[in-house]
């Protein structure tokens, strides 16, 4: 069984997968399967052989027939039970949860992973010069690996609250253009030693079951980030997916239109920033007003990232706002407004890093001067009744921008329920 | 039954959802369920009442009792085997499949989703302004929505080969910030109505937990994107998910160094846009150089967006290159090139677009000159063998970008595993 697992069995690997699929098409897969993952014969811990389990944690699993304890916080316990609940699963019965997150069998311990205890010297964990201080996840896609890395930092906003005192530290490793199961078995394997979690995004379901597969074997716990919804979409359009990465060749239609709009949507929008060219303001689709730091700058870049054409005007006191922004259609403008003492605190810090000298760093950064400036972008937000105005304090710029869509499509469709409709 | 599914009764939907948790938090919420979710019984179809299930596919659904054999090219049979033999799924009970993908009970008619049959002048769908042709997805989030939204544009790209001739047209509609219960079921009915799929991103258990029956209720499938992800990062690293969405007051850290460095870096690369201040090359984490129209901008844009300061400085034939960008290290630098015709065909569309007269526009987009400056810019780049050179025909921005930051990780922590790592 151990040879099966050493560095030169991958394909011999991916081709015993490629035949249990092929021997299973007619037949249920679940007869392959001898009962609960954590059962299955683990391939002996072996110094010397690199790809081998770390530490005697491997010798546990391996020797324990019982399947292991949950282990976790009461609270965790609390929240895995409604997560239970809610996907109608039987709480007695963890182990049999097998079709999107594979428990890992091994016991996870509280603190810091080890370093592979294998005198591997060319292993890529030591070579990184990165710290191996607490848990590790590795995202792996076979295209740009954005959706996966976009999916697991939301998930992980739902750890802030360890996250931040460096509670529970988390390493997180980006594999991008994985497109041969020969690396996507190294980065399982390297997984493997680094007690690592795994979440993919693979289009080819031969890939995405080698990597379900070595994940089971070797007790990596992992996750399939797009293979439910693409299939809930096949379902729905009545029609099969490609199993083609994104980027694969003879796929992309990059001169598409909307392409193009992206393009110059974001030129548009560089172009326009801080009140630049306030002739062009009629061109643009959102324009965004405010005293300096509320973040107008970002807030267009990113907006503009996703196709509209945005211009932002400062406003600062005793200087006078372009006619233009009064004459362009009120729909489209946005008032952007920050708590007073946080601003202050933004603009000390900018002031300092822009090496200010005393009297503009007064003017600008003087707590009585960002009130002031606040008060009379305020009257001018009164003076225009149709402009929403957003309250950007404690928002991260993909926040302020949900709502300014939201509110742009809302009063641009004029629709009772708020959406933000997009047509394929 | 039916009067339990009128517009009023949905905070007692909720309550009775709420009921059976907490009445199953000791026992499998499995024995509250009657079998597969085909066979419960749907609200009656009633013209009046505006929550009931469009024309007669409801009828069927409710009558049937059979479960319905699944419909489909025999392509998609094919992958949707593969997908079941990859999850270890019995492929004679589909309906089983009920903890992630919600299979819609009602046959799923080939052609175009008719408008609801309900004389609902009110209803959003008739608003819109929006035409109904093609097949909805709902995509729900009590944040921004971007996780929804960019997971099921990364799954339609499983598709692009019949969402490109109009083949299969899709309709995507976002409701951001959903945070309470009663919009959630405005949203579920909505899409009852129009016979839409629902994939969702709901931090809170308990809205999940709605959202997964309402759909199951109305026979709506529906995908949850995030509840694997999370669960299986809880196990990894042994702490219970705040269950709070990210906006939720009190929870964002804003003002954290990542946020400003973020911001520091767009606005530095806006500022060094288009060969602007040379002087500054050396501040830059990266550099690229391309002639016009190879996407430097957009590309700058992108990466500034992940946080990385980035400087780009134009190829043009006749224009001296700024001597700093042969000071810096060159590992920092990346050229880009493009296939001379598709670039030919762009700097033609650009040059109409700017209206640019006939002597600069013979100059930028004459085939001759275009293939000059791209041996030009290939000489330049064969002088500084190291800097990697990408090919950005057909390429999306996200895509290069993603091919840069591997070789610019890879390149700054010399590791056998390219990776790009983050520390959390």
């Amino acid at each position: 069984m151990n040879s099966q697992f050493s560095q030169h069995s991958i394909s011999q690997i991916h081709f015993i997968i490629k035949k249990k699929m092929m021997a299973s098409t007619a037949v249920s897969f679940s007869s392959h399967r001898p009962t609960p993952a954590y059962t299955m014969n683990y391939p002996k811990p072996n110094p010397t052989n690199p790809i081998s389990l770390p530490n005697s944690q491997a010798n546990r699993a391996a020797s324990d027939s019982d399947p292991p304890k949950f282990k976790g916080s009461p609270q965790l316990n609390r929240w895995s039970r409604a997560r239970a609940i809610r996907s109608g699963r039987k709480l007695e019965r963890q182990g049999q949860r097998s079709q999107v997150v594979e428990m890992n069998p091994r016991v996870q311990p509280k603190e810091s992973v080890s370093s592979p205890p294998t005198p591997a010297a060319g292993a890529p964990g030591n070579e990184d010069g990165e710290v191996t201080t607490g848990k590790s996840i590795y995202m792996v896609s076979d295209g740009t690996g954005w959706t996966v890395e976009h999916a697991v930092n939301a998930a992980l906003g739902q750890f802030e609250h360890c996250l931040v005192d460096r509670g529970c530290p988390v390493n997180t490793h980006l594999f991008s253009g994985i497109d041969d199961v020969e690396r996507l078995m190294e980065i399982v394997k390297q997984a493997a030693k680094e007690g690592a979690m795994l979440v993919y995004t693979l289009a080819d379901p031969s890939m995405a079951e080698s990597a379900r597969q070595a994940c089971k074997l070797w007790g990596i716990p992992s996750t399939d980030v797009l293979g439910p919804i693409t299939e809930a979409v096949a379902s729905h359009l009545g029609v099969s997916p490609s199993g083609l990465p994104r980027g694969a060749p003879g796929r992309k239609f990059p001169l598409s239109e909307e392409y193009f709009k992206r393009i110059e949507a974001i030129e548009f929008t560089i172009k326009q920033d801080d009140g630049a060219l306030p002739q062009n303001l009629h061109k643009a689709e959102i324009v965004l007003a405010g005293v300096s730091r509320t973040g107008k700058t970002p807030l267009s870049i990113y907006l503009s990232q996703k196709g509209y054409k945005v211009a932002n005007v400062p406003i600062v006191i005793g200087v006078e706002l372009p006619d233009t922004l009064f004459e362009v259609e009120p729909e489209k403008v946005f008032g952007l407004t920050i708590n007073p003492v946080v601003l202050h605190t933004i603009r000390k810090a900018r002031a300092k890093s822009l090496g200010f000298c005393e009297e503009i760093r007064s003017n600008y950064s003087e707590m009585d001067h960002v009130r002031a400036e606040l008060e009379f972008a305020g009257k001018i937000f009164a003076q225009n009744p149709a402009w929403p105005v957003i309250e950007v304090t404690g928002k991260a710029i993909e926040e302020t921008a949900a709502v300014v869509l939201r509110l742009y499509h809302d009063r641009k469709h004029k629709c009772s329920m708020p959406r933000i409709s997009k047509r394929y």
